[in-house]
């Protein structure tokens, strides 16, 4: 039965964007927390040195200083988590860690503080970068490893030999991709509080209850006695996913015993976390008419001092170089690398853009040497829904073929690349998303018709609550302005697994339309007797339940329920593996057009056009996905022409605005479009499917193959600065 | 099936008890709000006036001063609640009476700028206290009404005319009950902030939900705009229900655009809230062997200015001046009449003890004119389990005999009593209690182990964190220490109707146990499937699920339902009115010994020997319901010997510790004993019923009972201050 839907499928005002705009939403910045002081952290100079001594008795003697903090003082913890240490334990592993942290009364005092805190290192050798790490000899940056392999993921199908035997052209490519970072408005921040009743601490974190679980483990406190409440974020990316330095900050309050707030510098934050830059070989065999045969890939990826979630990101590459094709050989390994330098973790599509970049750079080479129209190679090529890329992961959920089309359609293509040396260029993906379906979700009813969500979804710009609103008002009838989505508090909200991997729409959506079922199916009871009908006779219309003639509010229902106009009704709603058996839960399709200016005397492209299309299943907020799609487009623009952390002689030097170049708005394409998908076939409710991460993988390779159908010149590193551009011009 | 409770039944430590006695927990003075201002009161100096004027602004200019509230700031508002105004309108109506606030930066600061407020007055001719209210022709508290009459109940039963006739004796006595205050250790605290996100405060109110509707009504703001917190109460005894100066500090903040808080001096507190001071008249019609025929009484209680809930005091006060007794023919009128008082209002067991003495004085009275023993006139009359007191009222619902036989026995009434002129006494009584049946609850297990409990009610010391925290051990066969029992606040916990009237461990009880109930079928489901049996085999011991040799902690089982150790289950429970189709929820039973030491010389009454029985249904706490018991009773001591609010010349002139009595170690009976009934027949988990009020109304007429069989001297007139007794045993 189709429904008419009136508030999903609308592109409603954000639920927070009054709070947002007049500057009422607080982040943990603006927050005070009585008795609080101010933190700052000292860091390493050296990329890998051993921490000789550290004296801080004159730091802790400065007027307005509450205490120092270094490794002595958490000798009673378990200081590890995610493969990294709280603070730099007898070692300093990458330039920027932290070997001390002070609490001062003041910003000025604790920066002065920090100045008199004496560290004696000794110089190690050290492994910067993925060449340095990967050589053979090179400086082990764990000496308890036999190597600097952190993680290592093997994807295999078929015979690949016999792949390449069996075709007729084979292609290998090696690619670069580099270190980039996140830049979210807000660098992390975290205020945190430890007292007899526990932990309390206000983070900007995208998977509180993950953090909860890793500061009782440290902290050796049962779960309950730490609780994190989450203001809203100022943009995540991923660069807040798991735990940052939430338990330094923790350690710290411990031993001042007052709150304390650190807030990161970019500089600081950037050291934090980053995407993994990549160094990829790959090899693909084809059949005369492109048909992929085999494709071979070896992956290595810069995960940096400290494992975080490098391994999951070498698990995801070794997947996503295989692009959305059918291919019936595969041999891929991704490996994580440790080197001296800060760690990569978490990033909008993980290892999705550097991987993608590959394959899809390598579709045009293959189509040009074929003499084949790349879109034609593609649509060949694409799975068809149902069709597995490999083996243990689920069949391919979303109609590929349709969204390219729409692709072709929307870039004009045909028209448009019919003339030679066109500079246009496009490219497509399909990733595994989702992350794990683990979401719990109540939906409170009150007498006075107001509603309360309880949701664990962390927001931080996307939208979350503004989606979850609009479900829950179109299943109840109600105006969207009657329903309130609280943030998370461990404490109070129900256990959702995190924020990220395009799962909050999907993930918690589902189970916040089940809860409202759940609640819905109490009311129609409580109808059904009233209007003395069976249950399935009730309707709900206009925030009442109806029948015929009849019609009872939900205040009057609850009236009904408990007596007097009072009381309240819950739905809870579960989320959990049946919704995905086997993973992912959903495949996440993104595809992108570009048409480039490019200037042949200083190598400076920019983007004239930029087509993006998502497959959402279904736009629950058109403009949420439009405005998702976009952001995902100027980032992925972002690292193609403009982005990559530089380091020298072991240190990051450029992480600041103005040697880390973002793209501004005057960097904007011109023509700037996103088209939207909406099969209905999606895991989610209505249909839907995760979005958000997809709109970021295609601009590479769309760019670089505009780039090389308008030259010639295919450039396989990444960004496209006017200097390389002009070089590989000029080389021609 | 009789089962083996391990931690319900047991007296276990408060859950809150290291909070209580480190000082860690927190109070609303505790509470420190950023940017926090002092607010004070300024109050009438008059009865009874009509406000000329109010010139504020030089206290508005004095530095440190935030701003001054008057009427005039709130005249965009709905300014009455439970029938008073937030501040006096165009009058005031008792001394005390707020007529502008002001919030300063410290409080000498706000002291000082209310002295520089000129008010211009215009006194008003004023009734103060019952006589003066009462008398033809009196001044009209409120104009608008044709008398001072501010709430009337009639109760009746068969023909009380015919009744007397049939009567053998008629007697026909007058009492009087002075007007006392709850003296909990915290007087009313409020914290209010306002601004574009609504109203949050934090206050020591024991009805949170009713207190966040009708700020919503005033303010005029959505009920989610209203958000309550409620930390640890420092008592409430029912001073604390309902709103009481909430709205008042709200308007204050709402005009400063700054958190403020009030807290009340004793002095304040005591004109804000206290007991009903009453005359009664009560005149009972008996046959010669004891039985009761008829009673008439007249029942005049002095409300204040303003109504709060004084018509649902004299509602209670009606049916309890019956005690607990068969008796065919009833007419009983009670009133609520308004003075130029401070407001009464709650107060534990409303209108009971001022009625139960009465009605408990005259048993004795009629005993001694039958020569009948008083425990043997009671016995004939008490009403059977099922036997119903009056019309439309739930029929007794405890075995009142067993409770009074173990009185007798406990007592050792029969040895005592023997004695000629031997100075003891006896009283019982049940009361209508339990409030309104609506409270709703959640119950979430967390995969660690843990379990939070979401349940409003206030806890004030009552230990009702405790009692639920073992209700929810008990069920799910784990340790007390792993529950979690959350505060109330009206954005997170779900909707109770209050705290008080003996509800929280019988409603609130229930709903937490239905909770659980529900948890534990989500539970048994997974445990069922994981053994392969069916959900009947499944047994709940030690925080697992058991079947035969096969065990499934409750870690297991989410890991069993979300793949991973992670995820949550949560139960639900509603109590509705299909708890109590008929009111009260529930009798309450208490009963009540005493034996004296009479100084003839002074008149000083001391109390050696008390013994209070309660049938409790079941103690889910034995300790807690003796703790309570004595309170109870020590509280009943107070208005029994030594309390009275004074009031001369239209002033309260004993509202400070010095000049009003309370009891203090020094007035402990030297034997005070409390027997605990458990017949398992009360509607609450584990057949308890509400206890914490019956322990009160016994004191005073088992008291003044024995002072009469000791003395012959009877005295209807309360408290029994020496010079009263002196006086009485003079001119006897």
């Amino acid at each position: 039965m189709k429904r008419d839907l009136k508030v999903v499928g609308h592109s409603v005002a954000r639920v927070d964007g009054i709070d947002k705009v007049t500057g009422m939403a607080k982040f943990v910045g603006d927050l005070v927390v009585p008795g609080m002081l101010c933190g700052q952290i000292l860091r390493s100079p050296y990329p890998h040195a051993r921490i000789v001594s550290i004296d801080a008795a004159e730091a802790e003697a400065l007027d307005g200083v509450a205490g120092v903090l270094t490794a002595a003082d958490v000798a009673d913890l378990d200081p590890y988590y995610n493969g990294r240490p709280l603070i730099a334990m007898e070692k300093a592993h990458y330039a920027g860690e932290p070997v001390a942290a002070v609490a001062a009364a003041d910003e000025q005092t604790a920066l002065e503080a920090l100045s008199l805190i004496k560290v004696g290192y000794e110089d190690l050798p050290s492994s910067v970068g993925l060449e340095e790490a990967l050589r053979k000899g090179a400086p082990l940056v764990h000496d308890d490893q036999k190597d600097n392999i952190c993680g290592h993921e093997h994807v295999g199908k078929g015979d690949v030999e016999q792949g390449f035997a069996e075709s007729d052209e084979i292609f290998e490519d090696h690619f670069t991709f580099p270190m980039v970072y996140h830049y979210s408005m807000e660098p992390h921040s975290v205020i945190a509080n430890y007292n007899e009743e526990g932990i309390t601490i206000w983070s900007s974190a995208q998977h509180p209850f993950q953090v909860q679980e890793d500061l009782s483990r440290i902290f050796k406190l049962p779960v309950p006695k730490v609780r994190l409440v989450i203001p809203y974020l100022g943009g995540g990316f991923g660069s807040k996913s798991y735990t940052k330095f939430e338990p330094l900050v923790v350690a710290l309050a411990r031993k001042i015993r007052r709150p304390v707030r650190i807030c990161l510098s970019v500089s600081e934050a950037m050291n934090t976390v980053r995407r993994h830059g990549t160094k990829v070989r790959l090899k693909t065999g084809v059949k005369r008419d492109g048909t992929l045969v085999a494709r071979e890939a070896e992956i290595y990826l810069d995960t940096g001092a400290y494992a975080d979630n490098g391994p999951q990101v070498a698990v995801r590459a070794a997947t996503r170089i295989l692009g959305p094709y059918r291919i019936s050989h595969i041999r891929s390994d991704a490996y994580a690398v440790y080197t001296n330098c800060g760690g990569a973790g978490s990033f909008r599509s993980i290892g999705g853009p550097q991987t993608i970049f590959c394959c899809e750079s390598q579709m045009d080479s293959i189509a040009a040497r074929l003499g084949m129209d790349p879109a034609e190679l593609r649509l060949k090529n694409l799975l068809r829904k149902g069709e597995e890329l490999r083996p243990k992961i689920k069949a391919m959920d979303a109609n590929l073929a349709s969204a390219f089309k729409r692709l072709v359609r929307a870039s004009h293509w045909k028209r448009r690349s019919r003339k030679k040396n066109a500079p246009v260029g496009l490219a497509c993906g399909a990733t595994n998303a989702g992350g794990q379906p683990i979401s719990v979700s109540l939906v409170r009813l009150r007498a006075d018709g107001s509603v309360f969500v309880m949701a664990g979804s962390t927001e931080m710009g996307q939208g979350v609550r503004t989606v979850l609103s609009q479900i829950v008002a179109e299943e109840l009838c109600l105006p969207i302005e009657t329903i309130h989505v609280t943030g998370a508090d461990t404490t109070i909200t129900p256990y959702d697994r995190s924020t990220g991997s395009s799962r909050s729409t999907t993930l918690m959506g589902l189970a916040v339309q089940a809860a409202v079922g759940d609640l819905k199916k109490q009311l129609v009871r409580i109808g059904a007797e009233a209007f003395g009908v069976k249950t399935r006779q009730v309707q709900f219309v206009d925030g009442a339940m109806v029948c015929g003639e009849s019609r009872l509010s939900y205040g009057e229902a609850l009236e009904r329920r408990f007596g007097v106009t009072a009381g309240e009704l819950i739905g809870r709603g579960y989320v959990g593996p049946e919704v995905a058996p086997t993973l992912p839960v959903l495949w996440e399709v993104g595809m992108g057009a570009a048409e480039l200016d490019v200037d042949r005397e200083t190598g400076q492209i920019s983007i004239r056009s930029y087509i993006s299309v998502a497959d959402v299943g279904k736009a629950i907020n058109p403009s949420q996905c439009v405005g998702q799609e976009e952001g995902a487009a100027m980032m992925g623009i972002g690292h193609t022409l403009f982005e990559q952390m530089v380091y020298e002689g072991g240190q990051l030097v450029n992480s600041n605005l103005v040697d880390y170049r973002v793209p501004t708005f005057a960097d904007l394409p011109r023509e700037f479009h996103s088209e939207l998908v909406e099969n209905g076939d999606g895991p989610g409710p209505y249909g839907s499917r995760g979005m958000g991460e997809g709109g970021i993988f295609s601009v590479a390779p769309a760019v670089t193959n505009a780039l090389a159908r308008a030259t010639g010149v295919r450039i396989h590193d990444l960004p496209l600065t006017p200097e390389r551009v002009w070089r590989a011009l000029k080389g021609k």
